[in-house]
């Protein structure tokens, strides 16, 4: 524990981080480093670098990685259809491994060997920034203060600030409410408080993005969005930047109350955690990409991406994102997308996304071959049968050997 | 072709079905026996009875199927969370193999050795009757009239009916439809006509089960289903059969403005379609049952049915419903199901569905475990340490042996 | 740690256990009550009880659970081809799930309430020995003593046994052996030392169940293995019982140099290892119930059982057993066995086994179907036109739209 | 059918192919191309040109394609482990897609719109050829003489030879074979005659590639490959081009009895049939390329090939080489193998292949973290404790809930 000379921690600049900061000083006698990210969590990080100078921070690093996490991380992503369990699009998961890259980074360039989070020993996000800075830094030490301390209750936390000085005014919107938060440009969640018991219907209080679907305005909105080989980059003809693209989407998307969910999910640590998540852009993306890619993606290109998409699902919700598992998954996932190039067409209303049009100069469907009238030739009917007969024949052989189905289960 | 003694004709009682009747009579100079089965797509089955008795059929086969469909067929598919592309519900697909067994066992009754059916040559659907009637009855021939004649146009096939007196006031509704449909208790169908450019908007005049969300009440509906061992059982605390959940659930779901969707999809015969779905009680039915199993399913479990569920889709998809495959994944996801017994909550609300609550008897979640407050001891933080540390150990080594993301691509 | 009253040991009676005896009387001031197994290691078990007895243990189990452990574990493993990273048969992994069955059974019925093992804190036995246990019994307390102690070298265990009298005249050939070994009727398996360096080859003196190829009979030995429902139930016309069936051909495969492989593995818990294995049964039987399955089994059902095999691998070895997944792809694989029965022909020879003929009442192969020379019927060579003509249509589409591979890297 | 005006014929010279040249002018009134590559079959090719000379062909094309063949082919094929259905090394599958693709290079570059192949209309092969070749040229007609014409029978061709004047003392070794053989630097395959009986052994004589294991020399061959990203680079030291590795490999292997296999595998057009293969240098190929990943591939990028593994291989057997999902597949493969180079060593013993050593500059393996000694601190024993703590929790709190395997089938 003495050996740490120098940690850089993830700093949000809010009270739990500020204690961390003060703890690390003291407990492990370390000068500490802060990171300070704006992933478009919707708050300011400039302010976090008074805060981290009043604790004694001489190294101070805040950055705004928006463009780099919609483009990097965020959009490979997407061109798989990526959702967990079946309904979450792993708003949390896919900002770890950017920041535990920041950190190692960090580390090398201020000659730390520690990093340090303030995430719980209870949840995926320890595991997610942990597992990034291992793979990233072998050597690297890892603080986790949560896993450790005794201030474990809001109360023994405040005694701690009182007697180190630590001002406990933050006063962001996240301390007034009763929900654990976390947010970024993909999303933003709710856990904990009333969320505890699964029977009970979350209140309208607690959503921060988007409206309700009752509140949202009576007439539809029409959107066009532009993909370019699997990565959306126009909306409604205006070309924008990646993190552009997903902020207007969110803006969008939250006015039209779309992107909430309420699920009960299975933590890679063993237990099942409910969580509510808004996720207007990610939402609509989602829809958007799939359309995209039903008229440019190949019939089998497509089934293999999506029998492969849980497993990649999985590898970035239990945080292996630095793994060449990972890297093996985006390489099939990337060469599928060469195509998916063109424009859709979306219908928002009232938390509703109505896929109501999709073009592409690449685009494999055909309507002459597909339609009932008469054929040029392309497709010729009578090739049915034997198509038929033969994909047939190994089970006509069964049966013919007395195997049936009628008189089985 | 002249081999054929007796062919047992998948009959609706329209005037396609009823032109084969007499064009296998005439072709083939064959006995032909009619099987019209109720699979709840809203259409009365009785008058196929006169229909076919003026067009000399003597073995008039007539059948409320909807119990059998949707216990033996429709629930053991929704068990898997069943989606086709990312987005079909498989509504069309899951009732053919129940009209191929009822062919297969009518022909063996009647002592047929043949069976039609009036789908197309373009189409899944005569893959879909075909492999099963194979499959059941290997020696079984198999006629498909769209494939064989030349009755490919409305003005040919009027001019058959013309000259054959078959009666042409046949007026459903379907008639007056420029689109192809098809109907059964999970779905109605829509494709061809102005669908075939899939950059145009469907018009609302279409859609037939649901109304518009922009229609549908301005104020919630909340309702409950119970599951048992994977399947609805009851709703608001009303135990229903099978066919009468789900009619219940099209009906409240019609209402909410729930389950239209609009898609390109791969054919199994190589082309892309497009097509229009209503399923308003399956697309509840599928949250529902992803919100059971989400607190009374075990992780692996449910990841692994996950991942084989694309696959499981493809096989139903395709036609494959009688094979040893469907067969053997029945056999997984079945062994999944048992405790997945309990009571979802769900708001319905303009197309929306929002899961509001889930409990069960059996379930997983704890939020003892899962919170953030002191522990019982359940838990030890402690061991989240050791976790990571070995599941990094790998990729640690891996970077202490010079491999490193951060150089990489 | 001074909670646990008493604790059931799995106890081999070599010296290490006999020290963990002592070791859990002491430290824990716990009552042990021992259990030993014949799993078919090749050593008297007998003897164990004297010894226990010796260390002042008062309930002693000792048990024969040879056909319990082919019949319940080997045999359900061996129906699906299992193999881990393409070379492994997982002889160790598979006798740990019912060693730990037992060990909780044994606690339920002596009221214990702990268990032990004196597995490695490096290796996988630990993890499947636990999960073992904490899936069989939750609340369970388990103590792994080389995770716990100080007696890592040989010299302080040999110094631990002088100052507490335990007899170190346990002369059993494992003593004598640099390698670490486990044995039971599907294998055993060498590990430490030499090989720990994976550049040397083994020693011809380390293998104990096989003679090397080159001492092996110099004339071929056929034998005839018969199968019901995917398990062997008899050889060579002789119906045996499942530990007899493996007792037997480790006895014929051993003979004639079967059986051996030296891999590097990659353990659950991060790491890789060296381990050489002999498996003579095993290794004939994967090959012979291949080749059952080959005329037996449909295609897509062998497809479906090849595609999760690894995954099936993977769980056993990372010691799921007692988990659902392990049951669910448990269920997929027995529902696939109905029919694989008959009898396979091998010769074996110096090392090799070649499958030379293979017969079943429920075969479906069919050479009226498969060979060259005119048809029956029951193949039509022009449907092969169309079935590759609509297996080719997605890949027309896309050429013709101007997708080639020709230019493509 | 009249409308092809040229057509490039695959032609390899012999009796068959030659009655296709004249059937082809004949009947189709066109002109005939022919292309015959050398792939390692071990005959001569030039000798193919006076043959077509003599038929009246005018545009003849030979091309030595070993190497091609070996580098572009087999090795990303080996990249994987492929095997399917467990035996077959895919010999015959993988030669198509070359042959498919410089079929239709040389149809485009002598402006013929049709191409042709001699398999028959029971096989594997005719799919591969047409997929391949629709795939990269998707108007292209394709003429399949064997499933369209009438000399089925040995006697019916030699008359149409008499008639045609076609000289039939073709004497190749095949003439003389009652098998149905094909050969390629990879393999040799025998089908038909006395293999139509799956319980007969097949004769010795049959085999032409290798000695029997009971001929091999009494004393084992050592032998060394280096591989570099994957692919094998050279032998005992000695760097030698892909086809040279290839020819090496099969004559060492060939001389120790090694590669032959005698199975029964499903067709993609739905039959079983027997095949018996020679893979002498592809068998030692795959046990050498496992040995170099065991040691420098991370465990999970092991196990994703792994499972992925069976699908690639399904993929090139049933012939979709120039598909898309092959091409993802390859992606995923070869982003594995940056750091699969090193040395594996083999002994080779009258059949057998021992891996008796690896080793690579860019090993994972440690055997300071491995072995059973005190640790440098690479890793806590106690991190176990955690690992399997948490691993265990989701089985253990549906344990606590009631859910037990004890009870249970």
């Amino acid at each position: 524990m003495s050996d740490v000379k120098k940690v850089v921690l993830a700093y949000s600049g809010g009270l739990d981080t500020s204690v961390i900061v003060k703890w690390l000083q003291e407990e492990y006698q370390c000068e500490v480093v802060t990171f300070t990210a704006d992933l478009g969590q919707g708050e300011e990080v400039e302010p976090a670098r008074a805060k981290a100078q009043a604790l004694g921070v001489k190294e101070i690093f805040i950055e705004d990685l928006r463009e780099e996490f919609v483009r990097d991380f965020v959009f490979p992503m997407f061109r798989a259809n990526t959702i967990y369990e079946g309904e979450y699009l792993l708003g949390t998961s896919i900002a770890r491994p950017l920041i535990a890259k920041r950190l190692i980074e960090i580390a090398n360039e201020t000659g730390a060997d520690a990093i340090a989070h303030g995430a719980t020993g209870k949840g995926n996000d320890q595991v997610r920034f942990e597992l990034g800075a291992y793979a990233l830094k072998p050597g690297v030490s890892v603080i986790a203060p949560w896993r450790e301390w005794d201030l474990t209750s809001r109360e023994t936390l405040m005694n701690y600030c009182e007697e180190h000085k630590i001002p406990v005014d933050f006063s962001t919107k996240k301390k007034k409410s009763p929900y654990s938060m976390d947010a970024n440009l993909l999303h933003i969640s709710y856990e904990g408080d009333q969320l505890e018991d699964p029977w009970i219907e979350s209140e309208e209080d607690m959503w921060r993005w988007s409206v309700a679907p009752e509140q949202a305005p009576d007439t539809p909105t029409y959107i066009e969005i532009e993909y370019k080989h699997g990565d959306p980059v126009a909306i409604n003809g205006e070309e924008m930047s990646p993190a552009t693209i997903l902020e207007t989407l969110n803006k969008i998307g939250g006015e039209n109350g779309i992107g909430r969910i309420d699920i009960v999910e299975n933590r890679f640590v063993g237990m099942k955690a409910r969580g509510c998540y808004e996720t207007p852009g990610g939402t609509i993306m989602l829809r958007a990409h799939r359309a995209m890619e039903s008229i440019t993606l190949d019939r089998e290109a497509m089934h293999l991406k999506d029998e492969i998409m849980p497993r990649y699902a999985k590898v970035i919700y239990n945080g292996f994102w630095w793994s060449e598992e990972r890297r093996m998954l985006q390489a099939l996932i990337d060469a599928s997308q060469e195509f998916v190039s063109g424009t859709v067409r979306l219908k928002l209303y009232k938390g509703n996304i109505e896929v109501v049009g999709r073009k592409s100069p690449y685009s494999l469907f055909d309507s002459s071959v597909a339609t009932f009238e008469d054929d040029a030739g392309a497709y010729d009917q009578k090739d049915a049968a034997g198509f038929i007969k033969l994909n047939a024949l190994r089970m006509r052989i069964a049966a013919q050997k007395g195997r049936t189905f009628l008189d089985r289960d």
